[in-house]
């Protein structure tokens, strides 16, 4: 093994840009970032608020979400090597199209001169950060502004996907108005990294104050399953078979409902005949973070995506003898950062030490696995 | 091991019992039982419809949904000895307090006399049919009336446990309203059993018709998650350690996002010191159903309920060599019946044989494991 399949790369890490900050300083609704006094000596703090109604009054945010050497630091203090940074949600969402076009043109010139102007790792000259790209993902925008920013951060080469949350142009991801913009991305070899900012309606949350937890531990998981077997049951991944798409939370819980997925298809007249595969085939085509904070999770992920195989519609009892896939070999870490900062002083990130320790703790994994998920999945996927 | 140890026990199959089509049969507006012509030469079907604005306008019923026969018959032909009835959603939920409180009442003796004329299996002189019974739980019931109702139910001596859904009097089961229910529960000795009926805002399933996938297969896992976290948050489980609950179609999406969720409570300042212990301790509480369609899936909840006595704040590094709890204990089989029918005739129906095989293919658990969770656990957990 050589030094590069032991580098520690970080897959899921955000980062509002200054233009972006300043954007949502600019606003008087959600999302926004506001300025109230604080604590007993009345300071002023920023807070940012992503969602209208959001609980706790939103959140505090500081430079570590916008300044490049605070992100530098956060890495070096945890002993990451590589950082793939994407713009945190809600994106362009709220934007008219025209708006959204030209400003996700400029983000992505802006991120590419972040990445492009970060340190090299000298024995390796890779770059110490990369990025995913923005597209202008509103309703009316045209599908040519699509495909022309599609080939803007193809062009970028140290732009080597795109995040992207869930809503499309305003019907969702399993809008055919999307197809050309899969099968571009997909001709460019770019990876669509599938990321949550609605979850579900708040209702659903009750009237106790349980702060952010609820939306955030369950909301964002369950959008990005909704999301994922929408994209399944529209066929999109029987279209596009080369599309790349990596899951944010390890999946949220589609691993654990694939097989009640699956079964509810073949029980449902309307979606029984439609798709070339069973439903559990698709979850070995994916990717994911390994951003799920304990070991078992961690595990029964990688035995969904080892199984997959065996649910191909050409799968054959003659080969059964075939080693089943490597299901670590679809799965990379991640931190979050800046979200889930500690609630005290700590040497390290609470979150990055778990979901660390997460994989160390896999029995089922050898050390060989346990390091493609620490960093070389993630140099393989992102071709770094 | 004994003959008793080897039956085939169905934790999760229900009834319209005949006073409850009817009442759904006069009924307007969902949930209702409507006649429409159908097919070619026009023949009168009947079709349950139990939300508004339900997919493919609802599903066909017939007699497996509320004659007696035909639950035996299907127990028969599959092989179970013995099925735990319960109601089918959604219960009472739609009727004023009044109607609810009687209607309950008539409804637990219907359902204790449709278990008690049952067969007696023999070599066990236990019966074939037992049941859980149905609290009035609608909004300006009063506690009295549900106290009364959980003394009826425990007086009841084939009803073992009680249905339930997550609306609890109007505000969710996290309402402290509740505390003195649970209180009877658990004095009773009653097993709770969790179960969605509404899932989540249709919004989320976009414009496409995917039939009742969607809702089925993803809202209403996501519903019992939710209830179960806002049951964990709000400290009933700290308030009543020896509540027995049992969670609808294994836990739903709970088990995958358990140690996300946990990294949340850690997270928020509103909640952190709120709990007893981390969060993912109280899955090891709680009982799950095996009806997931899966061994990977299985496995997991295994796995996670055997983790949990790691996480109670009682838990010392001393105690790590103590053996982890046995996960599969506390799981148990079931079939959705009469939910899921085939598409085609086929000699025994494919949800049924898909939940059998995913047991049997847990490479992980001994045959005695499996002989547990196929019906020995359930035997134990309502004490039959």
């Amino acid at each position: 093994m050589n030094t590069a399949q032991k580098l520690l790369v970080d897959v899921h890490t955000h980062v509002y840009l200054p233009r972006y900050a300043q954007l949502l300083r600019s606003r008087t609704t959600a999302p926004r970032i506001l300025t109230r006094l604080s604590g007993p000596d009345n300071k002023p703090e920023e807070r940012l608020v992503i969602l209208d109604n959001e609980p706790s009054g939103g959140r505090p945010v500081g430079a570590q979400y916008w300044d490049r050497d605070e992100k530098l630091a956060f890495m070096d203090k945890h002993g990451i090597d590589i950082s793939i940074v994407s713009s945190a949600n809600p994106w362009l969402d709220f934007l008219p199209a025209s708006t959204a076009r030209s400003l996700a043109n400029e983000l992505n010139d802006d991120l590419e001169s972040y990445c492009s102007t970060s340190p090299i790792i000298a024995e390796t000259r890779r770059k110490r950060l990369y990025g995913f790209g923005l597209l202008p993902l509103v309703p009316e925008i045209t599908t040519e502004s699509l495909l022309d920013t599609v080939q803007q951060i193809a062009a970028l080469p140290h732009l080597k996907g795109i995040i992207m949350g869930t809503r499309g142009v305003g019907k969702g991801l399993d809008d055919e108005a999307l197809d050309p913009v899969w099968a571009a991305i997909e001709k460019a070899g770019l990876v669509v990294f599938l990321h949550p900012h609605y979850g579900v309606d708040s209702k659903q949350w009750g009237e106790k104050d349980n702060g952010h937890v609820l939306p955030l531990a369950l909301g964002f998981p369950f959008e990005t399953t909704i999301a994922t077997t929408r994209l399944i049951l529209s066929g999109v991944f029987d279209r596009f078979p080369a599309l790349r798409m990596l899951l944010a939370h390890s999946g949220g819980a589609l691993p654990q409902l694939s097989s009640r997925l699956a079964s509810c298809i073949d029980h449902d007249p309307v979606v029984a005949s439609r798709l070339k595969h069973d439903a559990r085939y698709y979850l070995g085509r994916l990717y994911y973070d390994a951003v799920a904070y304990g070991s078992a999770e961690l595990r029964f992920v990688s035995d969904v995506i080892a199984r997959s195989d065996s649910y191909s519609s050409t799968a054959a009892s003659a080969d059964s003898h075939v080693a089943p896939k490597l299901g670590s070999a679809q799965m990379m870490w991640g931190t979050d950062h800046p979200f889930f900062p500690p609630l005290s002083n700590t040497e390290k990130w609470k979150s990055v030490v778990e979901n660390l320790d997460a994989i160390t703790g896999v029995k089922e994994w050898t050390q060989e696995e346990k390091d493609g998920v620490r960093g070389g999945n993630a140099l393989s996927l992102f071709n770094l």
